[in-house]
């Protein structure tokens, strides 16, 4: 006998986006286990901390701020072996996933790491993607729209050509990539169809017409939506 | 005053998968109002049924089969028209959504006709995107990726043009384009790539590769994900 490990998806921010399945999982599991910055807070747990019935084994996975490739395959490596002793003894460990555990998640490099040993089961979550077109009041895609999600990490090249393509558009880890993504949506003549969502769904929710955003930079968790077609749904 | 329009997101098929915020609305409201075949039950009602409270009023929107886009403007009408009067009379009007209300969905219909003359709130749910993916136990996207969501409905050359260039792709609305999402799948090598997913999260859910799929058609509620990296993600 061993325990299962759940791929617990969360939602993007609002506490009340949890599902009953994951609050009911939340709840019955001895060990928690979640992603955490180098110092300070976790979102994913802050997310969850009113209902957390207390008493539960904690497992903080603290991630080094340049998530360079090589300390993060040992940060995963550990995780994976701490969450691995939990399974052994048969008890069952839940890791919680903002949004949606595998739409982007790093759930994944833990489920790289633990599925081929031990019952693993993912709950689906609420992402990002639907939370912001809802915070927006826009339709993501609709009919028979082709509905592209673009990580900004992207060359700009890269970026051009994907979005002078795509009816409608996500456009993922905006970041210190805001600038790089303003340009090319500016270049195709993009920008007034584009718009921006800060922490969707979160206290501290921003959302505005992206060519009236000044700032230079965008935090994390931030969004653009593009929608070729414009309001194309009635 | 008047009442609010909620379009609420109750997931992709299981009732375990409806928010907490989802569930509280859907009990507090007076007016519950959701899609239905022309004849037989709604699947969105039967999703949210266990937690219904009872004493609410339901308005049925009854689609004929042959969505024909003419009568479907005039069943959307008639909603809109009969949903407008409980908003007039101060009285919340929750429509029910399977999945995420703006991921492709007919919310969109109600959404336009009713939102500019009364407040309307998109709460968003858990979408048969990424419910496909947890079922499969397969990450829809990783790292840099880019996801293309594609509707089955287009034309073979556009499939082909899109899935030829596609990292990650969700060819959704498949039903009877089934034969043709196939072929093309297969003239680009990437057959063995696909996995299909059947009613996920519902109690006649199927998953297979697509290879193995006999069939020559597939129901409404199913969906194709297609990795071209496999496996990429330890
Ligand atoms: C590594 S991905 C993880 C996505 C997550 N698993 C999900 O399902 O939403 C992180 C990116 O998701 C987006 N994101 C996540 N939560 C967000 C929120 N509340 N508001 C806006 N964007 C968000 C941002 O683009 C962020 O850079
Ligand atoms: C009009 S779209 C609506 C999608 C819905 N709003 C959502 O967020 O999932 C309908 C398509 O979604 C997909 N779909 C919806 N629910 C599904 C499920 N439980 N399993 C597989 N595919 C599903 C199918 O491809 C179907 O043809």
């Amino acid at each position: 006998m061993t325990g299962k490990l759940y791929g617990l998806g969360i939602g993007p921010g609002d506490p009340e986006l949890l599902t009953l399945k994951a609050l009911r999982l939340l709840q019955a599991v001895p060990v928690v286990a979640y992603p955490a910055p180098e110092e300070g807070d976790s979102l994913a747990r802050a997310i969850v901390a009113s209902h957390l019935p207390g008493g539960q084994t904690e497992i903080e996975i603290r991630m080094p701020m340049v998530a360079a490739r090589f300390p993060a395959q040992e940060v995963y490596d550990w995780a994976a072996g701490e969450i691995g002793g939990h399974l052994e003894a048969d008890r069952d460990v839940a890791v919680l996933c903002e949004g949606d555990p595998f739409f982007y998640g790093s759930f994944m490099y833990l489920f790289g790491r633990v599925a081929e040993r031990f019952p693993v089961e993912v709950v689906p979550g609420v992402s990002s993607l639907t939370a912001c077109a809802a915070v927006l009041g826009a339709p993501l895609a609709a009919r028979n729209d082709v509905l592209t999600v673009i990580p900004a990490t992207l060359e700009r090249h890269e970026l051009a050509q994907l979005l002078r393509d795509a009816e409608a558009a996500a456009i993922i880890k905006v970041g210190r990539h805001l600038q790089k993504v303003r340009k090319v949506l500016d270049l195709l003549g993009l920008l007034d169809r584009a718009r921006y969502v800060e922490r969707a769904t979160m206290g501290e929710q921003r959302i505005l017409p992206l060519d009236s955003l000044e700032e230079a930079g965008a935090p994390y968790f931030s969004m653009i939506l593009v929608h070729r077609r414009g309001e194309a749904w009635t």
